[in-house]
């Protein structure tokens, strides 16, 4: 299985796609120096599954572990207040490392934490979830959420290394691996017309957990995530089009409160509808649209959002990362295969969008 | 006035130290874009001193005002949560400059903040007080406290400049301008014997606030600490030297309470606790621990620490970040203006140190 590697300036990190991984003590170890502590983050969920591979490896590393409740709703700067206060009790120095066992939020929650616990220790991601094994476990992205906004607390952080065993998609319960597909589905849409595809032809095999099938969407996907962090690690261009169908994914999981919609689900159904917005304004053709509505579907995923106001969508979506001077942007798309970033969006197409979608 | 600039591999900026730059417009506007909006950070010590020039300044970037209460009791994640909620609430953007106006506190407060809304933003440090124009502004350390300890919350964050008003000290309380003395003192004991001397024999002018001496002893001070921050922003090396004093400091910070001692009477104390360990390991002549006690106290600084128990100092002294593998390290004194770092210190002699200053 590959190793891919995320170059950047300050330094690269590898990412190792290996069924039965965490069964492996040789690659969990790799990368934490001999006699450092560690401290492993998890959550009521996840740790019951697969906390003691990872513990037994680390054994020799005097292992502090810190168990969170499961769910987004503890992405709050009240987490990392209590993460570093098992953290400072423990005496967990400057040297110690910690590693994220879990989901997105584990993984955002936990480097950020290292991002700033004691201004800074490495961090290692181990995904659990197909959502944080395609995309938040790769790029540096960490954060919390405010009651005002997602993710809008948070830091550029990259871990040391990324650890992901495909095998632990087998516990995944169907909704998380729906909302993971999402963001598999946005990397062909964005960019890989040849990917979505592929995706299309192999929709059920993935729906059905095939090995083979997840293994080659992971890894195209993994791919994808580098390419364009490496090109623009800060999100200075190339890779704000990774936030296709995040604009309105943000505004239903915070409308909808958090933890309600998982985030993949959000931006599966806010793909849909920046793909609509994107026909209104002639970018791209009717059939291109349909097909991505019919991919989003076999993935099982919802295709219409939450009941909200026409109002409060357009407030949430003003207070999104993506917003500049006021003005809202959106990733919209050409293709299947092809996407562009804009903040040029007449308020007409935007409301008729929403209408379509029973937002009024 | 000079202009010194801190250069490091991701980009650099001016350090301008001028008197009377806060009634210059077009300084304090230097490096922010126009059409960007300010958000400026302040105290409601300083606010009601040094607001309007600055406000001013920046009257076409829609400038937003938060003003904290005074101390160092505000540096907390809470505080945090605080600004964001008002940066969210008037629709701040990642293009958004904060700018902090204050001391040491405003300014590791706004340092943090902009290293994490929204996964970074651009700010200024314009510091008003002694200390946190020697030291604090300067080098990009930012933070808050956790009840465990001191500045435990935190981040490597470069300001995009740092401008300094020396005449701003004129409003300084002494009890404040000798703590920043503090900070000032210890550029010359760990190296720059030159200084030391210097301020030996200036240190009446600096309590008088005479203008050219402070002018003076800033700029000293800030080539200094500029100097170590390019050769070691992470404190992998000759950074943790500035720490000097500061095992001991933060211990009595601490263990006082937050806000009971100032910073910089910590680090006064400390630094003379630094100096008895040094003699007693026989690193140190016991005159120039002599000369260091006898500028501290000339500074009126307090030279004995707040009465604690030694088990809790020492706890105190194990929790700092400085700590590796559960050893403190120490920043011992060869002579004035020669200092290294160490975790080799026998327990005898350190509480040997520690009886002397009455903790037992």
């Amino acid at each position: 299985m590959p190793i891919l590697t995320l170059d950047l300036p300050q330094g690269g990190y590898p990412i190792r796609i290996e069924a039965g991984a965490l069964k492996r003590p040789e690659i969990l170890q790799a990368g934490v120096a001999e006699r450092r502590r560690v401290a492993i983050v998890t959550n009521d969920v996840v740790g019951p599954l697969y906390l003691a591979p990872v513990l037994a490896a680390f054994a020799r590393h005097d292992p502090l572990v810190i168990t969170l409740p499961d769910g987004e709703a503890q992405k709050t700067l009240s987490t990392i207040d209590t993460i570093v206060d098992r953290l400072l009790g423990a005496h967990c120095d400057r040297q110690t490392t910690l590693i994220a066992l879990g989901g997105g939020v584990v993984g955002d929650i936990t480097g950020f934490t290292a991002s700033v616990y004691q201004r800074g220790v490495p961090f290692i991601q181990i995904p659990t979830t197909l959502l944080a094994q395609v995309d938040s476990s790769v790029g540096g992205k960490t954060g919390v959420n405010h009651v005002r906004g997602k993710n809008m607390i948070g830091t550029f952080y990259q871990p040391v290394s990324v650890i992901i065993d495909p095998d632990t998609l087998a516990t995944l319960p169907p909704r998380e691996r729906a909302a993971g597909l999402a963001e598999v589905i946005k990397y062909g849409a964005l960019g890989d017309a040849e990917f979505f595809a592929w995706l299309e032809a192999h929709m059920a095999s993935l729906v059905a957990l095939d090995g083979a099938s997840l293994a080659f969407a992971i890894e195209r996907s993994c791919r994808a995530k580098a390419a364009v962090v490496m090109a623009d690690e800060r999100e200075a261009g190339v890779r704000a089009l990774l936030n296709f169908g995040h604009t309105f994914g943000h505004a239903i999981e915070t409308g909808a409160g958090y933890g309600n919609w998982l985030h993949g689900e959000a931006v599966g159904v806010g793909m849909l509808m920046a793909a609509d917005l994107s026909v209104r304004l002639g970018l791209l053709a009717p059939p291109a649209a349909a097909r991505l509505q019919a991919l989003v579907a076999a993935a099982g995923l919802p295709t219409v959002p939450p009941p909200l106001s026409a109002a409060s969508f357009l407030e949430l979506m003003a207070v999104d990362k993506k917003a500049q001077g006021g003005r809202i942007r959106f990733v919209l798309l050409h293709g299947l295969g092809s996407a562009e970033v804009t903040a040029d969006v007449p308020m007409p197409a935007l409301s008729a969008t929403l209408a379509r979608f029973g937002i009024s």
